[in-house]
């Protein structure tokens, strides 16, 4: 078993780092916040008698040894970035419990034949730099490194640029290294769990996402002078947009969701009739077809609400990935060792995103997933119990103990 | 006759301040390219043989002496200040106007019996700090001094703030000059003048305004995780009461508009359901009950939309302003001037709010009109001809001397 209040007491340690404004966290990825939460990590790391390799993406590796030199190591980790009203445990809980797992190996002087290596993946929120996911899925071989560095945030910083300036750019090539296995640990960021009062979700799928960037083009005017038939409100044909996105979403569910968390109106004057709204459509199934269709229906009914309108309309892919299978034996794993420990448990598809989807591409992985309360995140309340921290922690620790043998 | 080869050449240097992205202008209240446009107009006032006045809310004015020492100065003048993206004539014609009057009357020697004053106020647009014509309203005794300014820009910055650190607060006490009478030249800013090939508005009234500000309050959380059912999202409560502003100013048409121009949506993350949208709706009517029925049924449909979806909602008035009647002695002079220059005209309703809609509260006024091309403003391909430039600042120059007396 973990020591629950070793984790917390990490966890909390980390929470200072990036305070939000209303008991979360803004550690946004690539900021100074964020650098600062990795000078942390590695120190913890390094205090646990691991190693830390750092690639050209800025992902960190923190191994120890195995008793098996030829045997390839088992991963297990996730994010230390933030949404800027983010909470403390979206993605900090899976690496901390990486870290937890090996302090707890090297209290008992386990020794295991591969050797285990955790990880901090870059920009895995995708708020500053789209899409989410970036580091792993350049990792993964599904985005090229020279396009994943000349991602802009909205001051046209880019990713390379800042992974320069906070100095956390290594000389590891991404993707080099080879993995036996990863697991990830993660907070639901749903209700399902706490509603059932189950202590453990063991990932089988992801859903699948898939970001438009909506452009909508009107004519910047008066709001006063301009008479209400030569007008080409550009906010206006967004909102109608934004409508249909519902209905969409709402006409498959339970099995799709839609929303737009992005929307930035141009010149955004109190006086000026919008000339330029510019929003990200988000929509999630764990059906590809049911994910197509979404987009499909959102395009033909935003262009005819902008024909309607006299407005010009152009979409632009933001991100996305298909639904997710994770490995057979991993998630065999994770199930057994909740049985072992006599926590309850269930199936569950993953409704977010995690780098675990973009890594289940080139290593057999699963994930484990813990409560929340209220099922939510991305909000600065986000909030979970220690004891749900550190059932998801044991039942990490047994999973991967498993498959990297003794 | 006034030189309108001058007064364009007046027009194009301005222009050269804060120049915009698109050929127009960003030349926005209190931020340093105001106080360079400043600069040069007080050079040019004092080449004028004019004396500069300031007062505490940083409106200047620009005195040519008259010959009869007890006479009320004549005022004319308009805002030097600009739209972010706004175009090179909304307000500085107006200005320009006042000076190239001044030029012409000393290039023909002629004195006035009142001394002719030419003013620019600050901060018309209230793009930057709301409401518009701030200045203009504390000298007309609409708004307290200190409350205009505590007024606060996107990023916290006061009004009293900006206004001292650019160097443009003067000593005199806001609105301590009476006055004779005000006359303001503007571009129509609307389409009329153009369509009928008239080359005169004679502005008899002035539409009212209301600006309410909307803040709808729902809970930030996971685009993915969320189920459907659990979702409050403020950016779709938002999109549905901007359908109802629509389909509200739309039942009075052609009596009145209706539009939100201004929409800020947090934390403003493609995966994080918009928990806070606050936009500020923008009703316009030459009708005060017209406009208090709109507000009335905006507040109606906005709470309901917003109890129906779980949302919060709170309004707040943002600034306003009742339908204007000018004086019918310098709307007369207006009228005569025209007559007399053989320029072609017609009455008109000012669709925009102007500094003379509140100065008419403190003195007999009136305003002069020009067309501009598809009556585009508040956009940076605001046009005008320099023969409209150059017929509006002829019967501006001959309602004022009418006024002010030789
Ligand atoms: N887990 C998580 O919040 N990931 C961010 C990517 C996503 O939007 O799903
Ligand atoms: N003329 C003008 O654009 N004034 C700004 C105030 C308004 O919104 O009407």
């Amino acid at each position: 078993r973990i020591n629950g209040d070793r984790l917390w007491d990490s966890l909390m340690e980390m929470a200072k780092i990036g305070p939000g404004i209303a008991g979360g966290n803004n550690r946004q990825t690539l900021t100074d916040e964020d650098a600062e939460g990795r000078a942390l990590f590695q120190r913890w790391c390094e205090a646990a008698g691991m190693t830390m390799g750092l690639d050209t993406m800025g992902n960190m590796f923190a191994r120890r040894e195995g008793t098996d030199p030829d045997a390839l190591p088992v991963y297990v980790g996730s994010h230390l970035d933030t949404q800027p009203t983010g909470g403390k445990y979206d993605g900090v809980l899976g690496v901390l419990a990486g870290l937890e797992l090996i302090r707890t190996l090297n209290d008992l002087d386990i020794k295991t034949k591969h050797p285990i290596v955790v990880t901090n993946w870059t920009n895995e929120e995708g708020t500053r730099f789209a899409p989410a996911m970036l580091a792993s899925g350049v990792f993964a071989g599904v985005h090229e490194e020279d396009w994943a560095k000349d991602r802009e945030d909205a001051t046209g910083k880019t990713f390379g640029s800042e992974l320069d300036r906070i100095g956390w750019k290594g000389d590891e090539p991404v993707g080099a290294r080879k993995m036996h296995a990863f697991f990830e640990l993660h907070i639901e960021q749903g209700p399902i769990l706490e509603a059932e009062g189950k202590d453990i979700g063991v990932v089988t799928h992801g859903q699948g996402l898939s970001w438009t960037q909506v452009t909508i083009t009107g004519n910047d005017s008066h709001t006063g002078s301009t008479p209400m038939p030569m007008r080409k409100n550009a906010g206006l044909g967004m909102a109608r947009v934004l409508e249909k996105v519902e209905e969409i979403a709402l006409s498959h569910a339970p099995d799709a969701v839609g929303a737009a968390g992005h929307i930035d109106i141009y010149p955004n004057s109190r006086n000026v009739i919008p000339g330029k709204a510019v929003f990200t459509v988000d929509f999630r199934s764990p059906n590809l077809d049911v994910i197509e269709d979404m987009v499909r229906r959102m395009k033909a009914a935003a262009q005819q609400i902008c024909d309607d309108m006299g407005l010009g309309i152009e979409f632009e892919v933001a991100g996305g990935f298909d639904p997710v299978t994770f490995d057979e034996g991993c998630v065999t794993a994770v199930r057994n060792a909740a049985e072992r420990l006599g926590y309850s448990h269930r199936n569950l598809i993953s409704g977010a995103g995690h780098d675990a989807c973009w890594i289940n591409r080139v290593a057999p992985t699963a994930m484990v997933m813990c409560p929340c309360v209220d099922g939510l995140s991305h909000n600065e309340a986000e909030e979970i119990s220690k004891e749900w921290a550190t059932a998801g922690t044991d039942v990490l620790m047994h999973a991967v103990v498993e498959t990297a043998g003794i």
